[in-house]
């Protein structure tokens, strides 16, 4: 696919087929408020490029029965969204439907070079698999800042190796399509409003709590990915003056206190001091515990679990009821892989947002958990590039 | 003045005319990108309107001389803000420049008859000082959420008696013109933005540091105001876990530890504690001391004073390196009734920031003192509801 739209009806038309599916002439001509005759210009124009195709005849209205249009049925879009310790790599169609999806672990710090070798290979098995001749574009989340028109992560704390490295630009070499290069926690966001629990919804943060902690920030609709592109980097805010060290250097970061990896280390703390059977029992059996073990731990009822998801749950409930007092959303998603904690965790969010902020901001506001999981990122992504191709040239 | 743009493009060169002067039509085509004949009928069409005057040749720029036009020079907008201890009110031309400024202490909570009182005395008095023959618009801040669409205060805790109040409604019928209200912080953003330290900045934070605090965010050029109207209220987030009791029930608030108030009652404190000659020698003298007291012992090298102020400034730099790390921003202002404490202010907010966010969002991140001081409300009030006038009716 290189054909774009040529203005931004054909795009509208475009993201209205993505977002709604396959739809008649008729009723798109009242969504996009276009005349009869200004409107079967650009759908001419859009069948031209192939992008859109016929879809046989709409139910009748009353009058001459109006002929449906959908977006190209042939049409692929990859999604990767590249974790600390793991990949995630799906095909899309272009609704944005995932049609396949693997995942592999590996480790982010090993460096492009290998990341994009697994990456390639996953796509190659999900287009060898008959999901996709080819494909029309790709959208990549990275764990870490992106200096965005560019498609470069910059700085990035997790991913040693990667700063500076033209991701966008090798990639779309070698998958021979265009790409576009995101932070990961942006893409859990769009994906959410695309496809998850936030859909509709044109103003909400989604705070990603993996291996780090993230917040996708959405404004009217779009990203706000700031000055910058480091916008949403919420792991470094500080929630205990004098608290623990941080990787970072500074103390009493929300990252050192909770997330993926200070819970999995609590955990291991409270397994060695004898707090907990559950715990020992399966730090013994494995080696070492991760956030998936104080899950299961506390879903066994397991006190000293409980105890560490409800701290940890304050802790971020702590920051985000600064974020909601400062933003001010109309939705707060929980997501990434301690989304398992479930509703202990929520509870305690719920808790301090409700007590800390004010009424008036919290009157209306849902904190839900993601509702996608590990496909929020790759239909993110799959969004991303979407949004891209599906706009003017 | 009761006429509005007919379309976008009308609304655009109102804008154009507004914040760059009077203009050729020449450049005035340049910038919107129509052709000459399509920008003929669109300044045609507001010259009928009253709004666009015509204002001379242009200077040569080869060919046929250029006609000038400009914003009708009678059109006069009143600028209200309305903070908790005192009004502002001034009169702006069109192009949103300050003619008269009348500034008179009174209660917020005496509640909204008491202040309209006011406010409708002092328009009064700058419509006989000759300024204006009437008003064709009015902007009106006031120190408290508000239901942004409808123009009336939600919920304003340090506004008893004007929760619901039809502020828009009243004050326009009362006036004799349309009017527009908004927290008296997103006005102060509006005001930089427009003719202060802000200029041409799209993304940017600007902390108002008065009785209490609160913050306006602006995204992509407009104001953020959140789902309720609420977003900035930075004033309750946790800085002191167990911190002092906050009058909003809570503890550890910013408020409660920093803001004119609290610092008023810090500087007080210190006076009777006897750890400042200075600042006992302005308590006896007057009976009560006030953020200018601070400022003023501080200039004259009162250790306590510098001491109260760098404490201040560290506490609110600490909120502030929070939103920096969430936001992102290309600048962050501060201003309001504590800019006479300066240079140590914000050496100490700057310290913190520095400190605290990413190098990535803070490597080209100015923290500046604001620049109109009083001025910034009335001219950001007089912006909003030129914005409203100025737009596709």
């Amino acid at each position: 696919m290189t054909a774009r739209p040529a203005n931004a009806h054909q795009a509208r038309l475009l993201k209205l087929l993505r977002d709604g599916g396959p739809n008649s002439r008729a009723k798109l001509g009242d969504q996009v408020d276009l005349s009869r005759s200004k409107l079967a210009v650009e759908v001419d124009r859009l069948l031209e490029t192939g992008l859109v195709v016929a879809d046989g005849l709409a139910a009748s209205r009353g009058g001459r029965r109006s002929h449906n249009i959908r977006l190209a049925p042939h049409l692929r879009f990859l999604g990767v969204d590249i974790g600390a310790t793991s990949v995630d790599v799906a095909v899309t169609n272009a609704e944005l439907e995932v049609l396949g999806h693997l995942n592999h672990p590996m480790d982010v710090r090993e460096g492009p070079v290998a990341v994009f070798e697994q990456v390639l290979s996953l796509a190659a098995k999900l287009r060898d698999s008959g999901l996709a001749d080819s494909f029309d574009g790709a959208g990549i989340g990275v764990p870490g800042p992106v200096r965005f028109p560019e498609g470069v992560p910059v700085a990035p704390p997790i991913m040693p190796g990667w700063d500076g490295f033209p991701v966008r630009e090798a990639l779309s070499q070698e998958l021979g399509c265009p790409v576009m290069v995101d932070n990961d926690v942006n893409l859990m966001a769009l994906g959410e409003q695309q496809a998850g629990v936030a859909r509709s919804v044109g103003d909400f943060l989604c705070v990603k709590i993996g291996t780090g902690i993230g917040c996708g920030i959405v404004v009217g609709g779009t990203v706000h990915r700031g000055a910058t592109g480091s916008a949403g980097d919420i792991g470094h805010i500080q929630v205990e003056p004098g608290g623990r060290l941080c990787a970072c250097g500074n103390k009493g970061c929300l990252e050192a206190h909770f997330s993926g990896a200070a819970l999995a280390r609590d955990a291991e703390d409270a397994a060695r001091a004898g707090r907990s059977e559950e715990l020992a029992a399966r730090l013994e059996a494995s080696g070492r515990l991760t956030a998936a073990d104080v899950a299961a731990a506390a879903a066994a009822g397991d006190a000293a679990s409980l105890l560490l998801i409800r701290e940890g749950g304050n802790r971020v409930g702590q920051v985000i009821a600064g974020l909601v007092s400062f933003f001010n959303p109309a939705l707060v998603v929980i997501g990434g892989g301690v989304t398992g904690l479930g509703h202990t965790l929520l509870a305690a969010v719920r808790a301090q947002v409700y007590r800390r902020s004010l009424p008036l901001a919290t009157g209306n506001l849902p904190i839900v958990l993601g509702e996608l999981g590990p496909a929020a990122g790759v239909t993110g992504a799959a969004r991303l590039i979407s949004d891209h191709l599906f706009s003017p040239a």
